[in-house]
């Protein structure tokens, strides 16, 4: 099992993971807590599926969060996404989906960092003949935001930036961070050394910046007279392999705000598990391997298709021994897939006894991968749907800067 | 002899200087080439003194730039200053006394950057009950900007900035120099490591990124359009401890500019000596003791002290000795600065004449101190006058992004 910010690869042993990582499993009473601030509230039904399944299952300070929650104390959410290529797939959708669910429970402002910066400095390219491709990257910024904002966010309460246009306004507090952390220390999180490009050194600190209200004076209307001495707490829903940029983060963020900051200027966490390839579940989707994918311009022939010829299955090779044994849910893609998108969980149950004991409705391969295929047809049929809507001149008004608090 | 971006001590042997970084020595055809395109255009009477008397006396590429300047193509110089303390002295005003005869005799625009971001990198200071002093430097950046608009810079052609400010419009700049620049690098450039903080490895690239007119798309009218494909060529007029900046810079200067650049990308570079302190001819004058400079805000008093009591002398012991063998011009600090700031070549010529043999006029320590004395109250009293009359809103003008071009 390799997790860092820049490789996922192996069978993820969770639990090895949080503990590695030192951070916290999401326990039954955290969760009661949780719901009591959004459920109780009236904003949502229930918790989110991706919660109630255990799929956002780690977190920091999370409690801690929600004590300042209770106390009417301010809170944002912070996520983001490196624009690394034009058409997302369901994977990138995952921390989206339940931001956007998250934004809606708990009604707090959102921002969202699209690190356009980090993925020239990581894969750009220079040739002498056509000169580099930063701007190629500030595009796909663009083409991302779209599928973003088809996730249906509060516009009102949400500023979505990129870094090439928007790290000036960060910048004080990115030379904030930039002295409090040591070559060692980033080279130590991720594994940079002196053949590193000096960009790479910097860049945590671009990432670390949104962390901390101040980063956003005129967003959240944090005065610069009074920025050092916001009460705003901020919380970060992302995959666990973005732990590392926020453990650099939490280490040193009392320099950042005043004494008087209820989480001692750390950012919350709460970390999901990775979404599994198609061709088994290990290591996390990648959008380089094509069939690895189902993206989110796929048609429906193109999900059919993936999905009976791509998705590892579970479940044995015959239908005799199927029928007798059952199909292992554990790595059936079809199955764990389901498990991030079929919101029923009484459906979701039925499917998992049938197909796991090889009997009834859902009992082969064939009838999972059909159901899975229904599913994500008419999620990505509705994300396409909105995505078309989705103007130029809408997405510089959710880029543009403004007050969201 | 230590001469780096942050270090100059010892007796200061410019050849070897020259020779070690690899620079050039501004030689009397380039002088020649430098007047036919600035005094030959009846833009100023003469040369500067600093040219006359070889105190800028290197170069890069100085030749090359002379040469897009007679074929009419476009040009700015940039120069910049280290906020470190509110009152700035006599040294400080080298660089900009000549960078404002330059924009003069050279009829164009002007950029200067005042890191305040380095120098908190650098020299910020941070305690648990205070938090941190970065708006300390900020503010420096404020005072220093009324020193540096006394000088009389053409406002017209002339934009100040702070990088705190400024920062975000040469970002995408500022990534492609990251990206083509590693660590090992900078740590071999500026004797940077692993214990340095990560804002001390990503700050060159701030320092460098003026260097290139795709750095001020509103101030020298590079519209993004064509940014890469801009012939601005740059010269940057700056003490010789500043070369590695823009060694660094010129070694990947290819990377930001299209194939038309006159330079290849390249900023020329005009370097000058060092003022010397007061108490010798050796390393710089530094703002932390305070009597080994001048500072703007000294009194004709304090002028009239510091020289009388400090200043290094090369006279003799006794008067016997010194009628019978004059002083030693070469580390006698008042003549030193007189060479500096006593325009008259005659009387300067005179003076060294008639101190050096111990005959005649200026004889004596005593008289040449007093000639200084009288040249540097009316300096200091001059500038004076001039900075009270530059208001906050003026400092607020010359810092907004305005074109120039």
């Amino acid at each position: 099992m390799v997790v860092t910010a820049y490789e996922v690869s192996g069978k993820i042993d969770y639990s090895k993971l949080v503990e590695k990582f030192g951070s916290k499993t999401i326990e039954p009473d955290l969760l009661k807590k949780l719901e009591a601030q959004t459920v109780g509230k009236g904003r949502v039904p229930k918790l989110h599926r991706f919660l109630r399944r255990n799929i956002f299952f780690s977190h920091r300070d999370l409690d801690a969060l929600l004590g300042t929650v209770e106390k009417k104390k301010p809170m944002y959410l912070y996520t983001g996404r490196g624009p690394s290529s034009a058409a997302m797939h369901l994977g990138h959708l995952v921390p989206f989906l339940f931001t956007q669910w998250l934004q809606k429970a708990l009604g707090c402002p959102l921002v969202i960092q699209m690190t356009d910066d980090e993925k020239f400095l990581f894969k750009g390219t220079y040739t002498d003949s056509d000169g580099d491709n930063l701007q190629h990257f500030a595009s796909l910024t663009t083409e991302n935001a779209r599928d973003i904002i088809a996730c249906g966010f509060d516009f009102e309460k949400t500023f979505l930036f990129s870094d090439l246009d928007y790290v000036g306004r960060m910048y004080p507090n990115i030379c904030r961070i930039w002295k409090a952390v040591t070559t060692n220390t980033v080279n130590g999180i991720f594994g940079f050394d002196g053949t590193s490009n000096i960009g790479k050194i910097a860049f945590p600190a671009v990432q670390a910046a949104p962390s901390f209200a101040s980063s956003f004076p005129t967003v959240l209307g944090v005065g610069s007279d009074k920025r050092r001495d916001t009460e705003y707490a901020c919380l970060i829903p992302c995959a666990i392999d973005q732990d590392p940029y926020f453990r650099m983060t939490r280490d040193i963020a009392h320099k950042l705000v005043g004494k008087g900051h209820p989480l001692g200027g750390k950012p919350a966490l709460i970390h999901s598990k990775f979404f599994p390839p198609l061709q088994g579940a290990e290591g996390k989707m990648s959008s380089s391997d094509t069939n690895s994918a189902i993206f989110l311009t796929d048609t429906p022939k193109d999900i059919e298709r993936k999905i009976k010829q791509h998705a590892f299955s579970g479940g044995k090779d015959t239908k005799e021994l199927q029928q007798e044994h059952g199909a292992d849910l554990e790595v059936d893609v079809a199955y764990q897939w389901l498990r991030f998108f079929l919101e029923d969980d009484d459906e979701l149950e039925a499917i998992g006894k049938s197909y796991g004991s090889g009997k009834g409705e859902f009992w082969s391969t064939g009838l999972v991968k059909a159901r899975l295929v229904k599913v994500l047809q008419d999620l990505v049929a509705q994300h396409q749907e909105r995505r078309a809507k989705v103007t130029d001149e809408e997405v510089r008004k959710w880029m543009s800067e403004r007050f969201i608090g």
